[in-house]
């Protein structure tokens, strides 16, 4: 099954093709640490995922607990590829079946444990579906631009990649109520462009965009959102990222991700 | 903003470039006589869309009362556009204001109308998320596939899209509990396959596809469902898709949904 959305790699990869760091290290790795407890939810992710970070940024949001565990291409964990064939991450494992797919995750959260606060999407019906919305737009949007711009190698690619990703984020931007996209409620419509955001400084330091480039109002967006405690405490050093991100650069990264953004296929 | 989830057209295109009939035909007009009266739900669709077909059905399936509103190249209601500036259909106005995107709208309804059933997810946390699961890989990668195999001109992407149809389709019917996909429960993981196995004589027909290829069981399932009666109450006379369907098998038709799979990009 020729799926797109596993984040960086399967599992099943032997050799992995970069000198990937093998852990988590800043504030994730804190973060790890605490987590290593058995829980109702093992949550399966790699360190350097943006995916992943979208469900582990929920998470913790909540405070549900759960077990981490570290899932790259150092390590083969035997039972997970017994729960979950298909080794994909971010995944969860939940009374012993698995979940996986960033948002199937994020709204499992949400439904699974009711009493944990903050909620992360209204629960009024309709504000309900029009955050689901712009969930979606950023999923099929502004996601996508921001990869495509990163992968782009030809300057004309690049361009217009470039001009894509603007118009996607400022499209977003027009729609934030403040101080948060849906307004007082901090909800999955953060939480799914949030790592994105963070890594944004790739596209800044190698591509030509810049936060002011989108707006004033983008700009004061994003630095409200990097300082979340959620969001810092999922983060791992700059200087490891290097190495992944390097390769998107060179449109070289075999993820399944990259493949698809090549391909023109569906993304996660 | 270049949203690739409109099903064929924004209601701001003037000339429209093929005789489509503009009404719904056979059991559709029926239903959509019977669904003249203002009510909570006006629903907003184009009677030969399949994105609409998918929520439209549940509606028919979840009896919820809703007002039938065409929109297609040949009517152009301003308060549709006034709360929908966009333009774009399936949508649904509530309380006066409007939300599209089928996926969207499908879970809106189970949200806003918990009472009436059949409800279409389970509402067990984990199983609620394996279907979700399942709606994505029906939307990932079943569907762009028969969009591409229909839209393919070159014999070799013709064969290769062929070969992503039936792998995913077998995929997935190896999947099926039965009757339906979960099992007992008909459910919104039927529901969003549904308007592609009612049109997929267009594959069949034109693409060297058939149901036997994919295997006995999705012949099986295909035929129960294209039997069960909101399937049957929203679908127009066959001979009135023709004129659609046959620009998307020439690869000349304009729709936001024919230009994503010619440029790669992200599909409703």
């Amino acid at each position: 099954m020729s799926r797109a959305y596993l984040c960086t790699f399967r599992t099943a990869m032997s050799i992995p093709d970069a000198q990937i760091h093998p852990v988590a290290t800043g504030r994730a790795a804190e973060t790890v640490t605490q987590h290593q407890e058995p829980q109702a939810v093992t949550y399966y992710a790699g360190w350097f995922c943006p995916f992943a970070n979208r469900s582990w940024i929920a998470l913790e949001e909540k405070g549900i607990p759960y077990q981490y565990k570290e899932i790259n291409p150092y390590t083969k964990d035997k039972h997970f590829l017994e729960i979950n064939p298909k080794g994909l991450v971010p995944a969860i494992e939940y009374k012993g079946r698995a979940l996986y797919e960033s948002l199937v995750l994020c709204e499992f959260l949400e439904d699974a444990y009711p009493n944990h606060t903050p909620h992360l999407l209204p629960t009024d019906p309709f504000e309900r579906g029009y955050a689901r919305l712009w969930i979606d737009f950023v999923c099929k949007s502004a996601v996508p631009s921001i990869q495509r711009l990163v992968q782009a190698q030809e300057p004309d690619k690049q361009r217009a990649a470039l001009e894509d990703t603007l118009k996607a984020l400022r499209t977003f931007t027009e729609n934030i109520k403040g101080p948060w996209f849906l307004g007082e409620q901090f909800s999955l419509v953060d939480i799914v462009l949030a790592p994105w955001i963070i890594r944004d400084y790739i596209m800044e330091n190698h591509r030509g965009y810049s936060r002011e480039a989108v707006g004033a109002s983008w700009k004061e967006y994003a630095e409200r959102l990097e300082k979340r405690e959620s969001v810092l405490k999922t983060q791992s050093d700059e200087e490891h990222y290097v190495q992944i991100y390097q390769r998107y650069l060179r449109d070289e990264a075999q993820s399944e991700l990259a493949k698809a953004i090549r391909a023109g296929r569906p993304i996660p």
